[in-house]
């Protein structure tokens, strides 16, 4: 391959143009304005590794509001930070830049203090409906902005608008006046809230950068820090259902959103959750609701009761308004057996415009035309439940959605009958689909039926919170 | 920080959040048509350090062109390929796809050969004004796509415009022509040259992913296949005044450059070359011009000189014109010696449109109004010349530009007077500014001044020629 005349070899590494002398020349040559070529100093700085100053992501953000930075350079941007990864201070500040981008609320004042939770997305997930009027009812405001049904994953919203009349398009103002009202409002993302993640998600979705950690973290806390909290309750969810699969990554996620928390000045506190198997036994809109009214009422499925009661627990502490989690469990189970967590939601149903007689009469929400059941072809125990096929069978029939412009049909789902550990006979129920829609039926059934995974030996159901990090 | 539950540790590694089932699964819940979901796969794919497919690559480089992959898309995968790399192969489909996205000429045909030279970039470097007419009065075709100037490093283009009615815009049917007259001819890339390499060069420019070697390969290669050549030399430079400063990133450029001229068919050899001092005398246009015409009457100095007499020899042995490189030293003599290389000059500059008559009369040429002489403050040796910042000074004078569409003095240069190992006394020249523009001067006078290094004892002046890759 030729011979060496002379000359030294010094390091491998693919080096870019680089100026001899200093940084002004450099730009003097670029062929771009001037404000350009700081952006591509920034993406350069962070190509090689280095840690973003504030000024740099202030840059950064407002540049990208204004249109003075281009969607390609922001593109450019978002795959370094995916593969050079950011530090706590770079994603504490990039949450903040985001944030201020919008409208920040401002907590609702008093000596009432304000809290959230927020999930990062699984199947079956209506804790939300549980625990926002339990945890208002015991006299912490909460204001929660919530999300809707992708993929897999279903969606507060979604759920709540299976009410008949329930609306989450709240103005700000009318979100404000609700939570005068009732102590908790369950809203959509506005357009004033994190506009600049809203942007940012725009194009991680298209560029293979959701997965970032600091990307992820600071599209989460941005929206959350918006809605005025003093503290905020992580539901970090680890499973088949999951959108992160790996334990290690989502306890690192999980450490620095209170990090990232902590750093804005709120409380956190996260908890660890299991989703390798839908959460509760309905999934879907309606379904979800009824089986939320039934947690409400002291009923429901043994895991989402267990699961809403630590989150709650966490909330009233938080929220100041139990001393401890022991207390906060007492506060949540006395919401609950005295009604008033139940009177709460009605409460809601009403100030958000819905017919608040579904808690008496579940009749009065959609209910899907048909039902198929799907059996157990031998006899075991369930070892495995493939949860984002779950999920997906469940969004296939219409529950859910690909895209975010798709409509749903609140009415249809699938009822988990057989859970993890759970003993089975050949011909028993597995999970019940809940259909309108016949053509929906075929993939639906077959993703259910690949899901499960029959063992010969008893199992242990998971540990449903696996790890708090507080 | 929180006590562990239960549960297992697993991979740290950063996990996007990816389907636990098929592949049509995972696009069936992105929000983008299926398209952009093949385009943000491929991305993925690059960004977790895979080889992308000939099919990948092939949908990369038609969706920018069709406009179906955006803008930001590209960014991002730029960036990934910064990041992650190429192999050859893939860099070789890069290449291929890039040159096919555009208008390749055929080779002008009949017995001859055609061969084309092309630089990475320097101070001072003239060579293709010399080895042009030497290789084509020697019987090689020499089609030849030329640069312009760009921040430090000067331009083939902006150099023979300072002939009077020269004219380097030839359409491609002009440029045919030409060739068959005259055996050569010099012209500027035109749009329909690789417009692929156009798009992303120019995205590549504004998100810090100019120098990542796959892409800077496929950029120089596939505007060069494009000329119909049959071989191609390189000449590639290392040291202050080249764009890339570390040998071993140098060297892997070059052999990768020639693996991809060979993988693409042509023959191709690479010149690994110093580039800590400029190139000859002259940095300038006009001046560049007065010292390529002395080099073909015999004349010129030494560096230049030998570089040429390399260059041509390497392009006359590809040329089949002759047929080793010693023979080619003899032949590339004998076209100097004769004055046929001079000859040929003027029958390209006649048919470009030029005056020939510059060749015997330099005072055709455009020449500064004043001049400036930078003298040495103390005796010694030259041990280094800071070559970029003496591209930069002649760039402020007017002879280069910091934008492309920036308009260029030709009249104004530097002439060095002290090389690298020289010695000199206090007071005497170090280099001579012909500048027409007052407000100029002291800048680059600066410069100048600050590029030279004195030391007290003698050192070797660096070898030109460092290594040769066939």
């Amino acid at each position: 391959m030729g011979s060496r005349v002379s000359g030294r070899r010094s390091s491998p590494f693919v080096e870019p143009p680089r100026p001899a002398v200093s940084g002004d020349w450099f730009q003097s040559f670029i062929r771009t304005p001037k404000q350009s070529m700081n952006t591509a100093d920034i993406i350069a700085k962070k190509r090689d590794g280095g840690e973003l100053t504030s000024a740099e992501i202030a840059h950064v953000i407002d540049g990208l509001m204004s249109g003075r930075i281009a969607d390609y350079q922001m593109a450019a941007l978002l795959m370094a930070i995916y593969l050079k990864g950011m530090t706590t201070a770079e994603t504490l500040e990039l949450t903040r830049r985001m944030l201020y981008s919008g409208t920040v609320l401002d907590p609702p004042g008093g000596a009432r203090v304000a809290v959230d939770k927020h999930s990062t997305g699984g199947v079956g997930d209506k804790t939300s409906l549980v625990i926002a009027p339990v945890v208002a009812a015991a006299g912490a405001y909460v204001p929660m902005i919530s999300g809707r049904a992708l993929g897999h994953s279903g969606g507060t919203l979604d759920k709540l608008e299976s009410i008949p009349g329930f609306t989450t398009s709240l103005s700000l103002s009318e979100f404000h006046d609700a939570l005068d009202k009732v102590g908790v409002a369950l809203i959509g993302q506005t357009e004033e809230i994190a506009p600049a993640d809203k942007k940012i998600y725009a194009l991680r979705d298209v560029t293979a950068t959701v997965g970032a950690r600091p990307l992820m973290t600071a599209s989460i806390m941005s929206k959350k820090l918006a809605e005025g909290i003093d503290g905020l309750v992580l539901d970090v969810k680890v499973g088949s259902g999951a959108f992160l699969k790996s334990e290690a990554e989502v306890e690192a996620l999980a450490q620095l959103m209170v990090e990232i928390a902590r750093g804005m000045g709120k409380d956190s506190v996260a908890l660890i959750t299991d989703m390798n198997q839908p959460l509760g036994r309905a999934v879907g809109n309606s379904i979800e609701v009824i089986e939320s009214l039934e947690t409400l009422k002291g009923g429901g499925p043994a895991d989402l009761v267990a699961l809403c009661r630590e989150l709650s627990a966490e909330m009233l502490v938080l929220g100041r308004a139990a001393l401890d989690i022991e207390k906060g469990r007492e506060l949540h189970d006395k919401m609950i057996g005295s009604g008033r967590a139940l009177e709460k939601l009605r409460e809601i149903i009403k100030q958000q415009g819905g017919d608040a007689r579904v808690c008496d009469d579940y009749r009065r929400l959609p209910t899907a035309a048909h039902e198929k059941v799907i059996r157990a072809k031998r006899a075991g125990y369930i070892g495995a439940i493939d949860t984002e096929a779950i999920g997906r069978a469940s969004m296939h029939l219409g529950a859910g959605r690909s895209r975010l412009e798709d409509a749903i049909d609140p009415a249809v789902g699938i009822t988990i009958s057989a859970k993890l550990g759970d003993e089975i006979g050949p011909g028993m129920p597995l999970a019940v689909l809940s259909y309108n829609d016949r053509s929906t039926l075929d993939r639906a059934s077959r993703f259910v039926e690949q899901a499960y995974t029959v063992v010969d030996h008893p199992i242990q159901p998971p540990v449903l919170v696996k790890l708090r990090i507080a």
